[in-house]
């Protein structure tokens, strides 16, 4: 069997570290032909020397400089910027792209990837939220086939194998319901960034730790599910469950439900995104062992304390950029919590202004897509500041 | 889409009733060419008017009459004993034949479709546990497709659709652990038959609720799904789950598990095996609701408690006869217990006395298979016997 040839977009990320973990042990399967990373030479240097890429991009020139300096002349070819990154995510040699860069950042790497044909390994959810649809058409276009790397949609992915796609009742996302699953309203409108960053059982990057405080991550996945899977938003649904062991469930026409469960380790869907359509990679991560656990819970989502995901089912009930504005209204209000500058309630209270304050648009390009999570960010941001002095 | 033409076989039981009910519901997807159930003629009467099958088969000249006069001018052709079973298991015009006769007296039948190249749907696992491997092998031969009815058979079918084959690493059956499942060796030892027939969730036969409570139901699958599936006995797995809600899984080398999950009602499974590879049939069955469950338990199966579970793994690492032997001797030992004539321990004490007095042979034919189910019965029915005074 050839080995696949792969770009790793965002490869200093918590998904590319990962990524290139379950790569390392299979040096048969895949082989490293470029990567893409932000400003962390350092990490990104080791990367370079024990995967080898030939083409290397960074976020920018101080980046590069420090790169070549760390690698001397085992220094592959560097790339700047996002064209940089846009540059390796369609190198005629690649044939398969983990889009791994996260935020609206990820957002055209993704799409050059895509545009370029390349089987996509999904693990960018803002592609989805900011132009799912564009996205999707883009994908039919070209014949990229789109593997999806967060664990509720690979869940999906490996549900709906080998069924009638016309027998699917709905999807059930499941959500650990986060840090303040148990806390009164009074207590999570009190809460701390640290607090926010105490998930219970997924070790993942601080914005995506506090959008799964909110519930804003599971909204943001609906979004994504709606796209990836092409079905309408009231037949996706919410299941709260603590464990975080059902990653999620296909519900059929006859009531049979079909679940994926795993310990909660994202080298599992990241290895299956890898491997899929070939066989699966034998991992050695801790089997799940369901007796030892006891008891799996679950609980329907409070939409109550935990607002923002219902705005996302807005959102798409709204349709065109309503969705990029809630996704960067998002980004920004995490970012002003995690700086103090406002409370845990006021995130979603910055979606919900944001998503009241826009003109729906549809969405044509990349360029439109990214340019309405822009105005969400500053649509937060405005409101944010006004209610400084209120906090 | 042309209507599937079936033979229900055992259609006055708990299965052939369901599978009644279900088939009913979907006229256009369906037509009923025979029927083949023992004595119940007044059901079977019923069942004729409502579905107007050509031809029919029942025990005896005694029930022949009985249908006859019931039926009147609207009588089809009717045939006699297990030739007649046979004979409309293998009908030229039927396409797909539903195996719904309980215990070792569905053998003849079932084989009889399998030998003609018939769809199969497998409700009589003791066709597996007496003759697996020859009845595969048969199946192989004749092109014979065989779905599972059995919920936890069908829940791994389901979950291993679309998935390579050379990918599982093993296969977990749940089990109920039956209404004992929290009693003591003492009270479990001075149980009564209608203790041991009060089963948690599903609503079956008298024998296979019996065998629920002394987990050797579970015994018997384990030895069915090594045939069904092909895998060995040390790949496949038993939990003890009292809630029935997960029916069974599938654990890839990957550590990804496939659960199928769904309310315990055997018009689930039933309608599956019916359905399948057309489209699912949309079912009215009460949905499942997990957070309204609120939570799904699991617990290692007690060896201890239960013993004869734990003979079923020996008998399929003796091979041959020896699961043939473990069954007939269950099914006299059952018919003891529930006649008042042993104790509820006893059951397992049959069975593995009757393993441990059997010399293994190897099974080439079905009437091998069921001589060795005859004499599992007569060694059971020997020990039990002698057993008597000693209650």
């Amino acid at each position: 069997m050839a080995r696949r040839k792969l770009t790793i977009l965002g490869s200093t990320g918590s998904i590319g570290r990962s990524a290139l973990d379950v790569i390392g042990r299979f040096p048969d399967r895949f082989e490293v032909v470029a990567l893409a990373a932000g400003r962390q030479a350092a990490l990104l240097a080791e990367q370079v020397r024990a995967f080898r890429p030939k083409l290397v991009a960074v976020a920018d020139e101080a980046a590069a400089r420090e790169l070549a300096g760390r690698l001397g002349a085992e220094a592959p070819e560097i790339l700047v910027g996002e064209a940089g990154s846009c540059a390796v995510a369609s190198l005629p040699e690649v044939e398969y792209v983990l889009a791994a860069i996260s935020g609206s950042a990820g957002m055209r790497p993704t799409a050059a990837a895509v545009d370029a044909g390349k089987t996509v390994g999904l693990a960018n959810k803002e592609s989805m939220v900011l132009a799912g649809e564009y996205l999707m058409g883009k994908a039919r276009q070209t014949g990229a086939p789109i593997l999806p790397v967060d664990s509720e949609h690979s869940a999906i992915f490996q549900c709906l194998l080998g069924h009638h796609r016309d027998d699917v009742r709905r999807l059930v996302l499941t959500a650990s319901g986060g840090p303040f699953r148990t806390w009164s309203e009074e207590a999570i409108a009190a809460s701390t960034p640290a607090q926010a960053l105490k998930h219970p059982n997924w070790s993942m990057g601080a914005k995506i730790t506090v959008d799964s405080a909110t519930l804003m991550n599971k909204g943001l996945e609906v979004i994504e599910a709606r796209w990836l899977f092409d079905l309408p938003p009231e037949r996706i649904g919410i299941v709260v469950h603590p464990e975080s062991v059902v990653h999620s469930m296909v519900e059929y026409v006859d009531g049979s439900v079909v679940a994926q469960l795993g310990t909660p380790d994202m080298r599992g869907p990241i290895a299956f995104a890898l491997s899929w359509p070939g066989a699966r990679l034998p991992l050695d991560l801790p089997r799940l062992d369901l007796p030892r656990l006891g008891e799996l819970r679950f609980e329907e989502p409070d939409g109550v304390r935990f607002p923002a995901f219902r705005l996302c089912y807005d959102a798409l009930r709204a349709g065109g950029t309503a969705p990029a504005v809630a996704s960067g209204a998002d980004e920004a209000a995490v970012e002003a919590f995690l700086a103090g500058r406002c409370s845990f309630p006021q995130i979603a209270g910055a979606i919900e202004e944001a998503l009241s304050r826009h003109q729906v648009r549809r969405i044509g390009s990349v360029e439109e897509a990214v340019a309405a999570s822009d105005e969400g960010r500053r649509l937060a941001e405005a409101w944010l500041a006004g209610k400084g002095n209120r906090r």
